[in-house]
């Protein structure tokens, strides 16, 4: 059977997450999934790059899905959109891969982005797109924090109890923040990648470096808090709705 | 009485613009007033910088209210706030101003912002917040035709037919059209800038630039369109949901 490969743009506020959920429970691979039985009798399965959790977003992610027929992969994607609709749930591409291609296993990098606005008066325009806080937060403080998790460590402080992965000992390879002007405050746009990530990895991370650009934490205590290996050393964990998974990497790009 | 100015952020979607309407029709200025009149008996009426049609947003309306009490500035926009959820309309600022300070005869300076995204996928987070077309978009073309617009010049083109301006001629000082990534395709900024607008004015203009980066219209078809000084030669009016009240000016900023 030809496998293809899904470009996959979702707003994740009106489901349980990516993964498949008990029925009457609403997830954006069964969204998928629905659609692409109105293409080809299923049950159709299909594997993703990450699996986002409830109310967290994607614009870059990645799944793989085998069919009978020998779809062109412009009119597949069109086919998709079109019994998407109306759930926020996007094909952005679609192409045809090498049957040991596997949108999780092949994958090499992860890479999400995290929105932070701070202003007092209630967000508007991106109500569940974005994590609000009230105050402004010191970016180069943030920048400070975020200096210690790069690179090769143990993660445990900056994973969930409930976190499955074999370890916890995981490469950080960037954390860029960037300042941007918003309406009546500022926000803070948190670019992490890694070849993969823990259970609430970034989450866990961009809520203890708010506290430290809310000045409640110096930046060392990242440091601190990240050798402790102790969950209870982490700072809270921020919501889902400012996160979004934005790009999956392989070897060889198949969407180039 | 104490007069105030308000600078005003709000998701245009659920209202039928800012004016107030017939009873039942819900409108932005509706909001403000109502939760005016949980501080204050009224009836209150506000007076607004920009009308902004059905489904245009805000992200820096101005407006001026009379109140009874000498209100701390801070408090009154955290007031309104309180009183404004879950309308998605915030108060971004409050303050006090001199008795003959008007939100919209005082003002010198309106800024529109239109966000138009070239993409094949249905837009998922960004919808009724961009105005979307299928296919990519020349921007230098867009520029050239935009550059016949700016000045002095009757506008007639470019207003609708229910314009109750006295006179088409206006003078347009900036449209900077700038090119964004965006997952699965590009947007489009459009920042116009001017003393003040005729009714549809920005629409037109857009839908007609719209037209000039698809490859349909040469540039100077614009300026053709604009010495013909009739509403038939303009290209077709975009919609809405893409618009944003970004801003207002006045001889002295009350806000800074």
């Amino acid at each position: 059977m030809p496998r293809f490969a899904l470009k996959i743009d979702y707003d994740g506020t009106p489901f349980q997450g990516w993964q498949r959920q008990a029925a009457g429970q609403p997830s954006v691979q069964q969204a998928v999934e629905d659609a692409l039985a109105r293409l080809e009798p299923g049950p159709h399965t299909i594997a993703a790059a990450g699996r986002t959790d409830a109310g967290v977003h994607g614009t870059g992610q990645v799944a793989t899905v085998d069919l009978a027929r020998d779809w062109d992969p412009f009119r597949l994607s069109e086919a998709l959109n079109f019994h998407l609709k109306p759930a926020p749930v996007a094909v952005l591409a679609a192409v045809r891969v090498a049957d040991d291609f596997h949108a999780r296993f092949s994958a090499i990098e992860r890479r999400y982005l995290f929105r932070l606005v701070a202003r007092r008066a209630p967000v508007t325009h991106d109500k569940g797109r974005v994590w609000q806080v009230l105050n402004p937060l010191d970016t180069d403080a943030m920048r400070a924090g975020a200096t210690h998790l790069i690179g090769l460590h143990d993660f445990t402080t900056f994973r969930s109890s409930i976190c499955q992965a074999k370890s916890p000992i995981k490469t950080l390879d960037e954390i860029s923040i960037s300042e941007h002007p918003y309406p009546g405050g500022a926000e803070y746009r948190f670019a992490l990648r890694a070849r993969s990530f823990l259970h609430n990895q970034v989450r866990s991370i961009v809520g203890t470096l708010e506290r430290v650009g809310a000045g409640a934490w110096p930046p060392e205590q990242v440091k601190q808090a990240l050798e402790a290996r102790n969950r209870a050393a982490c700072g809270p964990v921020c919501p889902p709705q400012g996160l979004y998974l934005s790009g999956v990497g392989y070897p060889v790009d198949p969407f180039a």
